[in-house]
């Protein structure tokens, strides 16, 4: 992880380590013990006086450590975690807490409610579907730019598949039903899934095709991170929409143009 | 900021602190200096052997520390930015450069290469704005789950207000028109901006447009923190979409229902 030390400057102390610690101060690196302070003293003083302890919460920079870790592992926190904090929550936690069991920080630490919301495609805007954005913000932090391409690629393969695959082992509730949505847009993608199910938004059944789906979101961005760390990965989709529609946008134009949206000038 | 003590792990030893601190080893609690390691010594050491000095990364939890900043001052940051990084990037790194140089960490660390994938509606999708991915960033982390409404209000006022509104001192191109999107989309947005001003995806003038909502938004989002940060943030915009629609949705259903896009079951 290049950067990391460059990235580190000073913080306050906890207000309660002025006085025990008085005349002591803390260098600008992290946890630093010099020699002769040995390993049992120090996690003495922690562990007797933890709110004297000096915390250096710095951000690593992208890559973050990665190990492989189970498409379906993630993908079965996904499914259970959905019914904590929807969709974008749902997929962070399915793949960074498999990596945290597995690699530790910063994937422990990550704070979920800071992504939460992504829901509903922004706050129930049905705009990007927030598994997508979760699935975004787990490459991006992962692999930085290089997540660019993995999310691209993320995002034409929901927009092409029929979902949700996962099988949860104990369901919350029973579907029948497996759509395309041919659009990343919540609002089209759970649409055309109600309408195929014949169920409404605030139903137990829509509800269970929405955790499913963070479910597979969250197996098919592990299976290219994996992939990623093998040195295998190649995207499978390397458009670029904006050069491609000479404006952004995804490939269901005639959704809306054909029924007499005006098209944009010079297309 | 709660929690934080609850959060710290232990984290690896870089590689190379191994040889130099032999038999010393570290607590729990990051960066630790015992009653008679002074500061002239630690500080020593820290300049003296940089890369012997152990960091602590983990993410604090939401709320962060925030100060009120000047809102065009991350309005001009975010500017400048959006021709470095596009949309997301610029808006997040308009508050959090603003914000480092008042509070310092975790701002300064934060990792932008990390939410560049936002732009163009999620890597040129057309679906979200980049600009209010960086605005959810923003405010999710900084207020967790109280961001939500202020997103929520920041999605609401961007669908209905004239933009861009942020002029720049020294702009790259020179633009005619202000437009209402009335659509969170990037495809909406940016259409029918380029429609009223008669230009192409690819001009200066699109990007100077794009540059100048990004302003705008950072400017947006920093004014309700400051509101937030004094106690008086009132959320503008109280609606549930999902609620008033019986779906996610935005507030622009007749641009396409009208035209003859099926409706949903039970609309």
């Amino acid at each position: 992880m290049k950067g990391k030390e460059g990235k580190v400057s000073r913080r306050e102390f906890l207000a309660a380590t002025a006085g025990f610690f008085a005349g002591v101060a803390v260098g600008s690196g992290g946890l630093l013990l010099l020699p002769g302070c040995t390993q049992k003293t120090a996690e003495k003083q922690v562990n007797t006086g933890a709110e004297k302890v000096q915390i250096k919460e710095v951000i690593p920079k992208p890559p973050w450590k990665y190990e492989k870790i189970d498409p379906q592992k993630a993908a079965q926190i996904a499914y259970e975690s959905w019914y904590e904090g929807f969709c974008t929550y749902a997929v962070v936690k399915g793949v960074f807490k498999a990596l945290g069991e597995k690699v530790g920080e910063p994937y422990k630490s990550f704070p979920l409610e800071a992504i939460r919301w992504g829901h509903g495609g922004v706050v129930g805007w049905g705009t990007i579907c927030g598994t997508l954005t979760g699935a975004g913000i787990v490459t991006g932090f992962i692999a930085g730019k290089e997540g660019e391409k993995m999310i691209n690629d993320i995002v034409y393969w929901y927009s092409t598949t029929e979902l949700p695959i996962f099988e949860p082992k104990n369901p919350k509730a029973t579907i029948k039903n497996k759509s395309v949505s041919n659009s990343p847009l919540c609002h089209i993608s759970v649409g055309r899934w109600m309408k195929k199910e014949n169920v409404k938004f605030f139903s137990p059944e829509r509800k269970e095709r929405c955790a499913r789906l963070a479910a597979d979101v969250a197996a098919k961005t592990v299976e290219i991170l994996n992939a990623w760390k093998d040195g295998t990965y190649k995207p499978a989709y390397t458009v670029s929409q904006a050069k491609k529609y000479q404006i952004t946008a995804q490939n269901n134009c005639m959704d809306c143009h054909a029924k007499g949206v005006p098209p944009l000038p010079g297309t």
